[in-house]
């Protein structure tokens, strides 16, 4: 499980950052990449990596502002020309579906993949998968809709404990598969083992809680509660706490603040002004990691690896 | 006046070549810049250059296809966003108002100027503006509507012919302007000098053609007829005519031939497959200048002058 940054700047594109995207590759996990945002040319910022368009199978827009949203039809086009055949699934707030159907039906785009648009409820609410993988999400506070998304890993079946087996000197083969099912199996010899008797306790599955834009806001923290990892954007350097209100936007300490509130495990700051370049962008991680240690302030291409529970 | 190429392929963005745009720089005559159409993450590659968002006055669609028009709703964003003031025209095919409106609404973008946006008759007009510039256009062949703009610059009067004058002693001052401008003025000694008699002849206006993505066809030599530089699509090699014409483009063949029945003065391919790099695309030029000499293949940031007649 990894977070790969692609876009971390706020608003409109500059040299330094792309407009908003972000991919969860789940590729030990499931084979798959989701998505959350694509703003205009998050298919160029994918060539810049191992990404492939095919293998992401869920997007996630968080809110319906262009530099989140232009750069989907693009997207889905380019991963229809070059003969993607999975089905692809995007959740995001209602009108989500009128913005997509409308940019495809007036370029005459055709998809060569099933594409299924999910609008979510305004109020929250929570998505199940069959892989037992859920996302919740709830509003935040941004002037507009604008979603939190809390991706929760399923708990993890507890792995065989190898060494406690050794001296039944089982043969290599199948019966090591019973016991990591937990499954009751009997040796050569006689002897009964029981597979429960040799796991480990389930391990908790990870969680991962990426906000769209906005003020600091209770939900926020109800969303990051615990999450080993917990994305916020900090658009404003701690001392403009009046403007971020003003333009519905969090400060550098209010991304921290939730991030501590919260109990978070690592807090990693995005959607990052133009306005702050070289030095300014260290201090705005001080700023941060003075309300809370684990704070990392990330540029486009950034890879961060979700360690397990 | 300069033509620069801001995305050269075809279809889908590669690490080459961006897909479609160009800028026909008209500052020293106009102080404005048109663009001819807009595909995804040209505001990114704009960020590359000297040309500045608000300096883009026009902006021209071909055809809808998706690579030529979703990057319309992030440079017009981008230009409110960096406070762009002086009105926007959009000239384009039927079905380009609705797609430029659904996208700003469900983004909730509100724009910083006037932004007008004019549909074109499908068999094809002429739009003339008030500085006597005009732009005919034609539908071309390309399974949707696409079409091919002729850009006329209107004549330039002649100069004056300072040499023929020398003789006269004139003082500088408002004399020498009067006489650029064709009018009769007595000299201090009482004679008599018509402006007509030392200005040189009009100098024709120069003549950009710029063509959509199209099949080879009659309306592209109609154009491009004495065209001072004539832009066309190469999406295949000179042996894929078959295919070519399967997917409504053009080979190199076809594109040279059509320079060279217009009587066109120089050829910029564009809308280049991504399939072809370093040798071929040498190749894909040498195809063409065996039929048109001045046949030159364009990459995304090429930069050319178009001499005055």
């Amino acid at each position: 499980m990894k977070l790969h940054f692609l876009g971390t700047g706020a608003g409109i594109p500059s040299r330094q950052r792309n407009v908003s995207s972000l991919a969860l590759k789940l590729l030990d996990e499931l084979n798959e990449v989701w998505l959350f945002d694509c703003g205009e040319a998050t298919q160029h910022q994918i060539l810049e990596t191992t990404i492939r368009p095919r293998k992401i199978n869920k997007i996630f827009i968080t809110h319906l502002h262009g530099d989140h949203i232009f750069g989907l039809p693009g997207l889905l086009s380019s991963r229809s020309f070059q003969g993607g055949v999975d089905c692809l699934e995007i959740y995001g707030p209602q009108g989500i579906r009128d913005y997509i159907q409308g940019a495809l039906k007036h370029s005459k785009s055709k998809l060569s993949y099933p594409l299924k648009i999910n609008e979510l409820a305004d109020q929250g609410g929570e998505l199940t998968f069959d892989n037992g993988w859920q996302v919740k999400y709830l509003p935040l506070d941004h002037g507009i809709l604008s979603f939190g998304f809390r991706i929760e890993e399923p708990d993890l079946p507890g792995q065989l404990l190898v060494e406690d087996l050794a001296k039944f000197n089982i043969p290599s083969g199948p019966i090591f598969g019973q016991l990591k099912r937990g499954e009751r199996v009997q040796l050569e010899d006689g002897t009964w083992l029981d597979g429960q008797d040799f796991l480990a306790p389930d391990r908790p599955g990870r969680v991962v809680t990426i906000l769209g834009d906005t003020r600091f806001c209770q939900n926020s923290k109800r969303l990051a509660k615990h999450a080993n990892a917990l994305v916020h954007e900090a658009t404003h350097e701690a001392s403009e706490g009046k403007m971020a209100r003003a333009y519905f936007h969090s400060t550098t300490h209010q991304a921290a603040q939730v991030a501590k509130d919260s109990q978070a495990k690592v807090l990693y700051l995005n959607h990052i002004s133009a306005r702050y370049l070289g030095k300014a962008l260290y201090q705005l991680e001080k700023e941060a990691a003075s309300i809370f240690e684990k704070s990392h302030l990330v540029n486009d291409f950034d890879e961060f690896e979700i360690p397990l529970n």
